[in-house]
């Protein structure tokens, strides 16, 4: 999406160590007209997949989660990534690493909010080494339900999440490519749509 | 605004001591139609207020305040409730006790994203003793952006919370106010919009 890559071009900061830092436009200030544009580019893209749930994980998959889900018609799950009071009911469970926080964090959803029936759309802001969304992978799997895809804003294609992904039989499909972020400097590849 | 008022009483469970678990439409899983919905509403409520940016708090808040912004053609900001790797610039704080999670935690913004011309508009899905509120209000402060309004989901109006924003002198529009959740029933005073 030549919009995205612009927009990593002008506002994304490296901060070295292979950190892609966009949180003028994604992760904490969130541009609302791109994140639109890219939850409907998504819906378009899966649009024949008959998608019944988009599933993403909080925080930064919300917001172009729900645009997508709205577009589609479906409702949207986020995954939770800590317990609430309110959650007292069976889970779904994974255990996921992040890089960026360098902890083991247990995701869960709601057991009652899917099911063998649902046909699900993953959204993640980024695919790094693929560790959220197969978490994300697991808690459909455990509910019986098929992933039907998964649509990522930014993948650093020089680690292996997508790779990892793909050799689960999965189609990826990322708006933004980075080759490399070496020397401060975001190079892309092409990107999937 | 009677169709999240329907909503909660065909869907929302009340849990015992104050909770009221809306997990099917707000929390969990979501529903991005009355999302769009409900963040437009809030839109035209405060559509005269010059709001520049809409503020809230990870991670129920954001579908509402995405929409909103959406509307109003403004950035949304969700504030931090736990540090990033890559926030590493100053940071407005807060300290905000949550009565669900029975926790204080720090709430943060990247200074960079507010400043003293910025005309704030604060969404947050529940409004019960006005903590989380009162920490959006902080960091809003710290950077002299003026607050020009408040919309809240679903408002505990038995709770304190809406009396403490509004002996601040701020406006508070409540999409559905719960007058007690007494007995296992949700009765509702009439809603601001």
């Amino acid at each position: 999406m030549e919009e995205l890559v612009k927009r990593i071009q002008q506002d994304g900061d490296v901060l070295g160590d292979g950190v892609l830092k966009v949180d003028s436009l994604i992760n904490h200030q969130v541009d609302p007209e791109l994140m639109e544009k890219m939850g409907h580019l998504f819906a378009e893209v899966f649009a024949n997949r008959k998608i019944t749930k988009v599933v993403t994980i909080e925080s930064s998959g919300i917001a172009p989660a729900i645009f997508c889900a709205r577009q589609l018609g479906v409702p949207m799950i986020f995954a939770r990534k800590s317990k609430s009071l309110t959650m007292n009911e069976e889970l779904l469970t994974a255990s996921v690493y992040s890089f960026t926080k360098q902890v083991t964090s247990t995701i869960s959803i709601s057991r009652k909010f899917l099911n063998e029936s649902d046909r699900v759309l993953i959204i993640d802001d980024f695919l790094a080494n693929g560790q959220a969304a197969k978490g994300l992978i697991e808690l459909c799997q455990q509910a019986g339900a098929s992933v039907e895809g998964i649509g990522i804003l930014i993948e650093k294609s020089f680690q292996d999440g997508r790779q990892l992904l793909e050799e689960m039989g999965l189609e990826v499909v990322s708006l933004a490519r980075i080759a490399s972020l070496k020397e401060g400097e975001v190079t892309f590849l092409e990107a999937d749509a």
